[in-house]
């Protein structure tokens, strides 16, 4: 059983892993404490891959104050060489005593050897302290690692009726300005948005950032970071022109034929011809280390990831409206006939935000 | 500016009048207390129609001590000779010295006879305080004095995707049972319960307060009080056996022919031939002593209802299930063609109930 102090230190490292949400991709958050004598000596957080670890950080602040030290730390400190050398080896370089891992490296190829490494030095270790919570914070890549696909969010916006667009496709806006604010967080926090060329061609989102919206450039210097913008477009129909291709990051279209691809590829998109079922996406996007995937899509594309089973959170922005019969559906599912085919959701959250609701749910396998 | 005593004694007469919400249809809900020397000397609520009014209940638990008393009740006291006689005059006989009441009476006709009558007898007298409340806690007597027509309540079960019911008309059960025995208070509350043929004959409803459900024959001895049930039914296809016209209370068929209405009241059924708008029948409730209405009804007649103007409330229950884009509409609302002829809600209230969402929005005009 976890000391109650404990349990208040890996909160701690978990409030400093939370300050890199939009920033780390594609590592996963991080965040780092070290406590000597019941004084918190050293502090740290992952900031940006490439960058040092969230126990480097701590080691730095602490200096030989970490001699004897124990280490909270969400996530176990890697053992490998990467890009900064394996923080398990500087720990125990340093002297620390014991270290308190939320969780293993969600890696199964490589759990649990970081945490050998400290024990085979003679530290003592323990894991699994406010573990959900841990996860919680790295589900895209917790997911990616684990099976080998992104976590994937689709964001829809819709009346009480359960409508997203006139029957025209008219859609800007259903929801108040708040709830497109926090659309931007959702894309901030995401490594790739999704979207299909009737969304591009209807209301030409430039779906990126913007650069200067809300906080995600005050956890650390420079400029924000962009999220790969994927178009789902089979007959390359994104104009070389579009918002999408032309904003700040990269942008990825993917087609089923050739013409047209020169266009896009000249106004500076990378263009993959293929069969681009929505598992063929995802695959292709972990490839890249894309953790956690927002799709921003119509009803059809939208329904189709449901309906390919690769959705694990759905975001539904709900506005105070009725739309009316005639409007569009929130999603093309078809095929469900009767009450027990119906596709069962866990409510996680809903909040009230600006005039609207937000209510997120993750899914249950059907 | 009312003291802080002032509110605490006025809200106890609120309280104590919202245990009158199930049972003193077609009058309104009414509490009170008497208060000598900051010590509560009497209390009472309205708990029945053609029974003792509030104010009657405080004033003999009072006795003598009502004198110099002041008394706090949430609407006005009536001056008129109804089947109990006038409590303004009665406060005078027992000598109270002061009346703070909640609200005037809602009827323009009669709005500050009681309170003029009080104070013509030296008592004195306010209006006001907390007043919202007492509004709140009698919707539709207060919309059914001030306008001629009750209240209307809009009740809907849908999946996140704003769906009632598959394409074959399968609706049992959207939601869970703590969803339904909410219903089971909408109805309790509800002076009548409209439904449409559509409804009858597909889910068989019985439209009845379950006479041992939940509390409500717990604020008083006696039977459960029976919403008037009203089928909108314009070629009399209600069958004669139907769970709507055989539970117990009163079930009224509104058609548009005779055809078929004598087995009807034959069967125990009040068939009215007419004409049957919603605002028509709205005016035939009122007419009754119907305060507030509830409509449990498919898309087509609850989509009538609003596209009428003749809602004041939606009650949404949306259970955390995807029922896919065949499913049928939550309202049948035709002609919206532009966002800008949406019609816009208020939330009023949102909360968890079970495994499903309760939401509660009142109507802006379009």
């Amino acid at each position: 059983m976890a000391d109650i102090r404990d349990r208040e230190y890996m909160s701690r490292a978990l409030q400093l892993a939370q300050q890199a949400l939009y920033s780390t991709d594609p590592n996963p958050r991080v965040g780092c404490v070290l406590v000597r004598d019941d004084e918190v000596v050293g502090e740290g957080w992952h900031q940006r891959a490439g960058e040092a670890h969230a126990e480097r950080h701590a080691l730095a602040q602490a200096g030989a104050r970490a001699n004897g030290a124990t280490c909270y730390v969400t996530l176990e400190p890697c053992s490998h060489t990467g890009r900064t050398g394996p923080c398990a080896q500087a720990l125990i370089d340093a002297g620390v005593a014991r270290v308190v891992a939320a969780m293993q490296d969600p890696n199964p190829q490589v759990a649990g050897q970081g945490l050998a490494r400290l024990r085979e030095a003679g530290i003592e270790t323990e894991v699994g302290l406010l573990e959900d919570a841990a996860k919680a914070l790295n589900p895209g890549f917790v997911r990616r690692m684990a099976d080998g696909l992104p976590f994937v969010r689709v964001k829809l916006a819709m009346s009480v009726d359960g409508r997203t667009a006139m029957a025209s496709g008219e859609s800007q806006w259903i929801t108040g300005p708040e709830a497109r604010e926090d659309v931007q967080r959702l894309r901030a926090r995401s490594s790739a948005v999704v979207t299909g060329i009737g969304t591009v061609l209807t209301d030409e989102p430039a779906l990126t950032v913007r650069p200067h919206s809300w906080q995600f450039s005050a956890y650390g210097p420079g400029p924000v970071r962009q999220p790969l913008r994927v178009v789902m477009d089979r007959q390359l129909r994104t104009p070389a022109d579009a918002a999408v291709v032309r904003g700040e990051g990269d942008c990825l279209v993917l087609g089923g034929v050739e013409t047209g691809a020169q266009a896009l590829r000249d106004a500076g998109a990378e263009v993959m011809i293929g069969q681009w079922t929505p598992r063929a996406v995802l695959a292709e996007l972990a490839r890249r280390g894309c953790n956690e995937v927002l799709v921003e899509a119509g009803a059809g594309l939208a329904g189709a990831f449901l309906v390919a089973g690769c959705v694990d959170e759905l975001v539904v922005y709900m506005a105070p409206v009725l739309l009316g019969s005639e409007a569009r559906p929130l999603l093309v599912l078809p095929g469900i006939e009767r009450m027990a085919q119906r596709q069962h959701l866990n409510l996680r959250e809903m909040r009230a935000i600006g005039a609207d609701l937000r209510l997120s749910f993750t899914l249950k396998p059907r």
